[in-house]
């Protein structure tokens, strides 16, 4: 489907100016961002009057659990480690197939709700998260979740079967943690990633026991330990990140590493909060993601972005401690480039056509003072107007195009009883 | 007018139970509340399908600058004295009553998209923000802003004009903030609240820097003075309230005093972390609000209804430190009876029709494992799906009746150049 957006202001992510005029995509690309020029040759299916309201790149939701919207509002009593293994470990042996592809559908259904058009997700039944994703449409990158209670036998299938299953579904090596992943996996986990040149992705340094546990293991912090056996040797990164020294960081930095921020989770399970400004300083590779809704408990890059500019002033005394493009930058182009979506990072011509835009008559976004603040600062999921992936509209004024919200709601509710 | 909603879900905030059935208004109060019941003898004049969704109290915003819409995204760099002596106040001087009209409909816009039907308002020109409040509909109780710049000549005139100046309006004796206002005027302060037997608001404790600087001047802290000067004699409280001192508490919950919670704004400003948890294990009387939007930016009572359960748990190490019904009842009731909306408090028939309806069918609201726990962690504007005040359906699917919105936002652009 060819698509004029006219009337449109822009903000390419490419830097901070927001230019007035037109976007055309051709099919799941973008053939035209400029000035309004003579269209009259072109055959547009649609043509959409944007009354200047922005285009911008699709969020990008670069650490999730999209299935574990059947753990919202569920357990909310429980800091991370009894949080995981009274309540979620129990439960998710329970989860079928057949869960993990109604409740992946109620997180696209959020995501889109929140102008996020991909996502990094850890999680199981695979098989059946990326049907839900090709008849959603939506953008799914996988991330492995193997650890000692399973998955490493079946990672190198998966990665082979998902990177090849359909043009919007990718799979990243990866395991859950250092903490629940002995040495010898860890070992089996590097093997995989030079075996393929592969980059590897792992939670890392989420609460102070996890450190402090690796360290009594090897003496050192996960992200030295994992660093030292050689399983970020083709690159990857690590999701949360709270925990982190000046070593970690510095190690990160080197090896072009992705710190995936997720400040919901952190403070809703008592983690900690990141010292986001450290990380800027440094001038190191972000991304930012909302973890599962059983810990966050929303999906909202809004929220995300947020918070993570506002939650370092404090510590640091410094209102200003953490620029707002900076973070808009990590929560769009930082994620695709995180997720390996090299051709959504930013709108242009030629580039994939994963767009949102956002309703400037919302007041939330005005006086425009400073649009780019006030998407960081004001903005929630109400100014979300319309989210396209891959050149097709998903949602549009509160409506699906691919998803039956009402069925999706209905049979997600049925499975209340089996996960309780 | 006179409205049926049925198939409603109805949480009156009397406690936590929902209950299904019918909600009915006979003008500007709720004339029944309980399951469906013929209804053929009533002279509805619009019934409403619910299908399911959330009927509760309005949210009640308990501390805001209304017209600070006009410093949104103005001036993001300064941590909260600085922001005020350079970046608000110098502005402030240019305000004009127009300004502060088309500033206040702006704020109105925003409260009425996020749930809010009352606010608590400490600002200048405050006939023309009374008309603007009267001409949308708005419920907006005033506080008085008097400090050693100006205010307290016509504290007691407004005092007694705005009291009785139409229904939706009434006034509270207050002053800016102890640093703000001398000895004096303070003294002055708490012969007007003896006069009138009234309670008094300020903004308290909102700095460490400001209590270091009271404690320099009276060698106690701003509670301390402020209850030693008779201030607090009839009641009243104080805005944030970050740096409490137990002893603080303690004067609070002896005077039956308002705490109201301001967490976006504490943390934009690097103002500090209120111990919400503290206030809740004394049982003190709490409410919340957003600030104004040039220091929150957003104007959003779910975010800091969210961030009032959550900012507490890194600090105790708890990740239930604060009991999510508790902040909703603070953000409804507690707001309504701060603010002195004795019958806006809870849905329940005989009192005011100031509702709002959640939109279950949202993403974010399900699965439904906790609904109260999904409004708190979970939801932001976009769940609202109709805000009524007084009986009157202000906001509807995203529509204004009373706003033209695209006047609001082209009239408050236009003043950009004079702020700036």
């Amino acid at each position: 489907m060819n698509i004029r957006f006219y009337n449109a202001r822009i903000l390419t992510m490419k830097d901070e100016n927001i230019i007035e005029g037109e976007l055309w995509t051709d099919n799941d690309r973008i053939s035209y961002i400029g000035p309004s020029v003579d269209s009259n040759d072109k055959d547009f299916e649609r043509e959409i009057d944007c009354k200047g309201n922005l285009l911008m790149p699709g969020l990008k939701n670069a650490h999730t659990h999209s299935a574990m919207t059947f753990s919202r509002s569920l357990a909310d009593e429980y800091c991370l480690n009894d949080w995981l293994f009274k309540a979620i470990f129990p439960r998710e042996e329970k989860l079928t197939p057949e869960h993990v592809y109604w409740f992946s559908k109620l997180a696209y259904a959020d995501y889109l709700a929140g102008g996020i058009t991909s996502c990094f997700d850890m999680y199981f039944h695979k098989d059946e998260n990326a049907k839900a994703a090709v008849e959603t449409g939506f953008r799914h990158v996988f991330c492995g979740a193997a650890n000692d209670f399973g998955g490493f036998d079946e990672l190198e299938d998966y990665y082979n079967r998902l990177n090849s299953y359909d043009p919007l579904v990718s799979f990243y090596l990866g395991f859950h943690a250092e903490y629940t992943t002995c040495e010898d996996n860890l070992k089996r986990m590097s093997e995989l990633a030079h075996k393929y040149s592969a980059p590897v992705f792992t939670h890392i340094s989420e609460t102070a026991a996890e450190v402090e546990g690796c360290k009594e293991r090897y003496g050192v912090t996960p992200a030295v330990i994992l660093d030292k056996l050689g399983i970020f040797d083709f690159g990857g990164g690590g999701f949360h990140c709270v925990w982190f020294t000046d070593e970690d960081r510095e190690i990160f930095k080197n090896r072009g590493l992705w710190s995936v921020f997720n400040a919901c989770s952190n403070l809703k399970l008592a983690s900690g909060i990141t010292p986001v400004y450290k990380f800027i300083e440094k001038d190191m590779k972000i991304a930012i993601g909302t973890d599962g809704a059983g810990s966050n408990n929303a999906l909202s890059m809004f929220r995300e972005m947020y918070l993570s500019t506002v939650l370092s002033n404090v510590e640091t005394n410094n209102a200003a401690a953490v620029d707002p493009f900076t973070i808009l930058k990590a929560g769009t182009t930082g994620g695709a480039l995180c997720m390996g979506l090299n051709d959504s990072d930013v709108l242009d011509a030629g580039k994939k056509a994963d767009i949102i835009m956002l309703d400037m008559h919302k007041p939330s976004m005005q006086p425009e003072n400073n649009i780019i603040r006030n998407i960081i600062y004001s903005a929630d999921n109400s100014v979300v107007k319309m989210t396209m992936i891959d050149g097709k509209i998903l949602y549009e004024d509160g409506n699906y195009t691919t998803l039956d919200i009402n069925e999706v709601i209905r049979e997600c509710n049925k499975f209340k009883e089996d996960l309780a």
